[in-house]
């Protein structure tokens, strides 16, 4: 059996995330590829993700694998898959995986990119795909207050307080704040990531550069544990994952 | 009576363009904003504007400007403007213009830029804002032959054919042709614009780009004055006012 890894990007704004959820009237991304290729493939497939986005996040390179029968060649399968998708989902790769590849299991880790728009106005243009600060922002501040992240740590005062996980510690492999123009990009890349995690540092890292945490308060809400330490999560539209590392 | 000027952003995916059309039932982009401002400044407004974009078509920088007799702030108006426009259109600024200001008579140049995805794959991302073309193009040849439409000429050839106006002669002040990774961005500054002048342009390019029109026929085109001469039109999703000059 041919296992085969897709590179998929899509705008997340009208669907429900990557995976189907309960009580959900819009679709989600998983559900629309794998029906897709069942109708190209005429066989029942599942993908395998490495990792779900959520609710109106977005994807430039997320990547899936599935097991197939088919001898479908690469490129055909690529035609075919853009062609009949939704314009707001398209695949930029299509390979052959080892028999043992795995998406989640496999991944060293993920980039997330965060984009806030700083300005005194918002952006027709940019609305779906950053989140509108009209309030001045310290970068060099969240900048430097970000470094303590990081490492390997207890990330639990940026998991979403609902959620359980059997542990709370991951590496930040490179956290990186960075402005260009009107744009704030705060990059992460981490071995994995707690539910929410990127959204609720960086709504800690806007509370910092808007001046309502003092100085140092970063390292203080880390070693809280306690969500309730942190800032409120960001909109998931401002959400992108980027690249996945195997 | 004041005299305020407006600069304007929007996304014009869901719109019929600028200016109400007979038969659309979108949305036009001037009465959103026309019955908007109604709603704030409790009188009838009526906006002149640099120039009407296509449906579909997007603005960085549209230029639009009105007479009130309200005494309202500049800030307290945009603030209110894009707190109840919808997301897709943006107020970037408001200002006090002289009372003889005029948006289309004074402008003494605009800057259209068309995008194109130059490769394999679609983009879930960048599906509205930017033409998709799967094949190579020579972006050197286009360049080179896009260089003999700089200057005053008669455009005849890349005037839409329904369209009739006194002259059909403009002033082409730069064009330049510019790949940055998979986008090609095709920027032109121009004293005016005849209808679908800049979407014929580049349709006209993308047939020299990817071979179908041999060297030398843009010179050939231009001297046609014959809109069949030239290439097709391409899509309005690909185009974006983005600068105009007083």
């Amino acid at each position: 059996m041919r296992n085969l890894k897709l590179e998929i990007e899509y705008d997340g704004t009208n669907y429900a995330g990557w995976q189907v959820q309960a009580h959900q009237k819009k679709k989600s991304i998983q559900e629309v590829i794998e029906k897709t290729l069942q109708k190209i493939l005429r066989e029942k497939v599942r993908l395998v993700v490495s990792g779900r986005t959520d609710a109106g996040a977005h994807a430039k390179a997320q990547i899936a694998n599935f097991k197939t029968n088919s001898v479908i060649t690469l490129n055909k399968l690529r035609l075919a898959l853009n062609g009949l998708l939704p314009d707001d989902i398209s695949i930029s790769k299509v390979e052959e995986a080892s028999s043992s590849f795995h998406s989640r299991f496999d991944a060293k880790s993920k980039v997330y990119r965060y984009t806030i728009l700083s300005r005194a106005y918002p952006s027709g243009l940019l609305r779906g795909t950053s989140y509108f600060c009209s309030y001045p922002l310290n970068v060099r501040l969240m900048r430097k207050e970000s470094r303590c992240l990081t490492g390997e740590h207890n990330f639990k005062s940026f998991q979403a307080s609902d959620k359980k996980e059997r542990s709370s510690t991951r590496k930040i492999k490179q956290l990186k704040v960075a402005r260009n123009k009107d744009l704030i990009h705060i990059d992460i890349e981490a071995n994995g990531f707690l539910y929410n995690m990127v959204r609720n540092i960086v709504g800690t890292l806007i509370e910092i550069g808007r001046g309502r945490f003092p100085e140092g308060s970063m390292k203080r809400i880390l070693s809280a544990k306690n969500r309730r330490a942190a800032g409120p999560t960001v909109p998931a539209k401002g959400l992108c994952l980027i690249k996945v590392k195997y």
